[in-house]
């Protein structure tokens, strides 16, 4: 029998980057006087949303960086959403803009999505950060896939010519997923609900990203011995919250797996902060 | 012993849709008393390049629309040269630009390639129009995929839930080919230069893509009994032109391929003609 799989603390390296950045708003802070800051547009009242935004606060708050919540009514109108993005867009005080998602039915997104300042768009959602992704440029990635990736390297785990299955392909986290994947060198299969046999790519994979929202998708059987696996569902299953992988089975034949919560959950977050923090640099710089 | 390959003809499925171009141009012009126009930034004297260009000017001229080539020398500054661009990029009768690359090593190409207007990039180099292709938005795709894809949709070919191997990464050709593959719903394999073992990739696949530039890159072990095989590689070996796949030998077990010359490169030119004249109707319409 193989030793238990190694936990990757997404909690831990999270409040590593929390800590980098706290240290570093301080002394930012001393040098200009004023702190970066996130701007939140929130439409409607989702509770399972008000309650991650909450969280992100509190968090914004613990490293020094200010954040607000533009709170908007589920009637607003495409126009009066698109006026609220626009002030945010040209507030030389805001520095990182986040749409909470979803948005009402009769908010067109595809139009919310291009009207954000690209510049301020720290979840890589304007087409122009997401192609500078596709292209290796340097610019916002979605934060999610990019908390993944700032995970594999505090693990120093090495992607060139590794053989990595992506499960899902969604925009937000799937194909950004890969594209970063791709510009490391890792050879990356991606799989989705089309796909006719997901473990005939995961069994032969060192490393395994699952971002499908199904519970226990993953099962120990289809997972090499060995095997990094990084979990970035979120399920709430009779009032717990768990991820795609089978977590019990799978670290028994894992080399590495990240637990939900505390693997790629609080990395997305720290992330978030990273990126109001560079841009807030950037808006000092011109 | 199998039949032979069914041959995908890309010169005739390129004549066809150079057909219906053609009338439409024709349609056009009686209408508007204008033509789309098609413009090529040329730097230096490259001569497999210039003879590309030549091509492209007369498959321009057979289908109507109007082409110019501004020849520029290989020691221009960077700033004259995003000069030169800015002029077609506010030229209201050039509806497409084409840089021709390799550019000199001396520029920029990331700068210049951020420069294009977007609404006249058909071959999809700037970020934006990446970026659209990654949410599956409606903009330029990079033509060599978008002539593979226009390929399997004249053939019938079903891609839904297929599995697919890319071999290649480029951001011209593998990284948006596997896009537009996962947009329809392919489960997409990308190999390269550092992929360890890639026939375990296109041994599975019911459609390998290569893209790699290496000639006899993928010979018949490596392929599937029935498989469709493109072959996207363009090589020059003892003054003959030859793609990536072994093709002699893999059309004996594969069930569809692409000859080179004749399969992937001329529905590229078709793709420029088509997309040039989509950037002439969106700017009759604005």
């Amino acid at each position: 029998m193989s030793e238990e799989a190694m936990i990757l603390d997404g909690s831990a390296k999270s409040k590593e980057i929390q800590d980098e950045i706290s240290a570093e708003v301080e002394e930012l802070k001393e040098e200009e006087g004023v702190v970066p800051k996130l701007s939140i547009i929130f439409v409607g009242d989702n509770p399972a949303s008000a309650s991650y935004i909450k969280l992100q606060q509190r968090i914004c708050n613990k490293v020094g960086i200010e954040s607000e919540v533009v709170d908007l009514p589920e009637e607003i109108s495409q126009e009066d959403l698109l006026d609220e993005l626009d002030k945010l867009n040209n507030d030389d005080e805001v520095n990182g803009i986040l749409i909470q998602m979803p948005l009402p039915d009769h908010i067109d997104d595809d139009k919310v999505i291009r009207a954000i300042n690209p510049d301020k768009d720290i979840d890589a959602f304007h087409p122009y950060n997401i192609g500078e992704l596709v292209i290796d440029g340097d610019a916002y990635v979605p934060c999610t896939p990019e908390g993944v990736m700032e995970l594999f390297d505090r693990y120093d785990i090495e992607l060139r010519g590794k053989d990595v299955t992506v499960v899902g392909h969604s925009n937000i986290v799937g194909k950004p997923m890969a594209l970063l994947l791709l510009n490391e060198n890792a050879t990356v299969s991606v799989c989705h609900i089309d796909t006719e046999d997901t473990a005939s790519y995961t069994k032969e994979s060192d490393i395994v990203i699952v971002a499908a929202g199904v519970p226990n998708l993953i099962t120990a059987d289809m997972v090499k011995e060995g095997a990094i696996v990084i979990d970035v569902g979120i399920n709430e299953v009779d009032g717990e919250i768990v991820g795609d992988v089978d977590f019990e089975k799978v670290k028994e034949k894992a080399g590495a797996i990240t637990p939900v919560p505390g693997g790629a959950g609080p990395m997305t977050i720290a992330m978030l902060l990273k990126d109001t923090l560079k841009s807030y640099k950037e808006m000092l710089n011109k």
